[in-house]
């Protein structure tokens, strides 16, 4: 059996400790190519580069576990992916990988995320893919307390496959020892945004965006739930974003007067 | 009866020809408030403004049919509608508008655009939102003509109340008279990219995304078949991305060896 091809990203940048031992982690599964951002792309959303150039280029970070083939990107996650996809790697990969995200991209994140995005990315474009968060925004985080987990559900992932027109959303609590892993559904909530106003030493107004999460649900069937119970948590994410629960109700709008 | 509050946002920037004409519009329904980006954000996604600050000013843009409330904003599309709902408005508004952008978002272009994003971001904090579209990327569009089509649809959307949870994606065909209005599902699509590789004058090489976007759907309830047909198209669109089906699958897998 060949070897399974995993294109690996992440929104944090090509040198984020969360990307490096990811990396670790799936070469000991299969062949891996990295494409990633030459610079921090965190709450990028799925922004695309449409009026502007692109650069990338072939770069040696490290070499743990024998050098892997790697490209950094002035772009998007989804720009990676999709230069990846198109011009750099020689086959369709067999599974995406985006992550390890350094903070935490359940419940409403996954909207702002652009670990998400990269794996949202790969899956329109008909590649099974994860995208992974850690529940630590910290730059030294322990990742490789996780590697077992990580590994499980990855292999899982290439055995079983994942359904079409859809990626998983996979979040790991801060804790050195998760209780197991739970498949959710997504938490309802929002963040309830602050605006830090200053003036700047020229006497120009700015704002710095911070804010507080909100919590709008008390299902115990979500992924902030289990999360906060222990629990690695994924989630089940599509890109088909029609509710079709309220097609009816629309229709019965009057468009006719 | 007190006029509603319309907070009106955009992703081409607020000079763009499709924002100003939806002010207008808007301006025959409601008090107007418009908070937008200070340059173009077409791609943007549901991008953030999170390691940068940002910048906002009260702008007089034009006056006709006299001046609204307007400021320009540094950040991207969500971005204005977070310090619009936090930090500028007076109150919270009754609706957001969002457009009318410079060529199509419908069926997996929802994903990418930015006149979405901040519809979608309303929608997060509680306000119903629609974004509009229109199908002619040219900068010298007729909006004009669809407007009593735009005014209908906001006039049904405060009457009748949008669904919890969803905001919706309204895309106009290019024509001079649309044959009506249609309630579609998002058609499955992706873009084929095709990555143009040139060499800067610097010696360094680099890419210009372009694409062709691919539909993959035959259905004849979705928002590309509609709008082919002539029909504007309202797609509700949600922001749990829970692909609810797939979890059952999911825990059919064994995390437990």
């Amino acid at each position: 059996m060949t070897k399974p091809l995993i294109l690996v990203t992440n929104d944090d940048g090509i040198t984020a400790p969360g990307l490096r031992s990811l990396i670790c982690f799936m070469k000991e599964i299969g062949t891996v190519v990295v494409v990633a951002p030459d610079s921090p792309q965190s709450g990028m959303g799925h922004a695309i580069t449409l009026d502007n150039t692109l650069y990338s280029k072939k770069v040696i970070i490290d070499s743990e576990n024998g050098v892997s083939e790697e490209y950094s990107c002035s772009g998007t996650p989804a720009d990676c992916v999709k230069l990846g996809l198109q011009e750099l790697l020689q086959r369709k990969p067999d599974i995406c990988i985006s992550g390890i995200n350094h903070g935490s991209n359940a419940s409403i994140n996954v909207i702002y995320s652009g670990t998400m995005s990269a794996a949202i990315e790969a899956g329109i474009e008909g590649v099974p893919a994860i995208g992974f968060s850690l529940c630590d925004f910290s730059w030294e985080a322990n990742f490789n307390i996780h590697k077992e987990n990580i590994q499980k559900i990855v292999r899982e992932a290439l055995e079983n496959g994942i359904p079409k027109g859809v990626v998983l959303n996979v979040n790991i609590p801060k804790l050195d020892a998760p209780k197991g892993i739970r498949v959710c559904r997504q938490a309802k909530a929002n963040w309830k945004e602050k605006f830090d106003k200053r003036t700047s030493p020229m006497g120009k107004e700015y704002y710095w965006l911070t804010g507080e999460f909100e919590l709008l649900d008390k299902g115990e069937d979500t992924d902030i739930w289990a999360l906060n119970q222990g629990f690695i948590t994924i989630v089940p994410t599509q890109f088909d974003l029609t509710a079709h629960h309220a097609i009816h109700a629309i229709n019965n709008w009057n468009f006719n007067d």
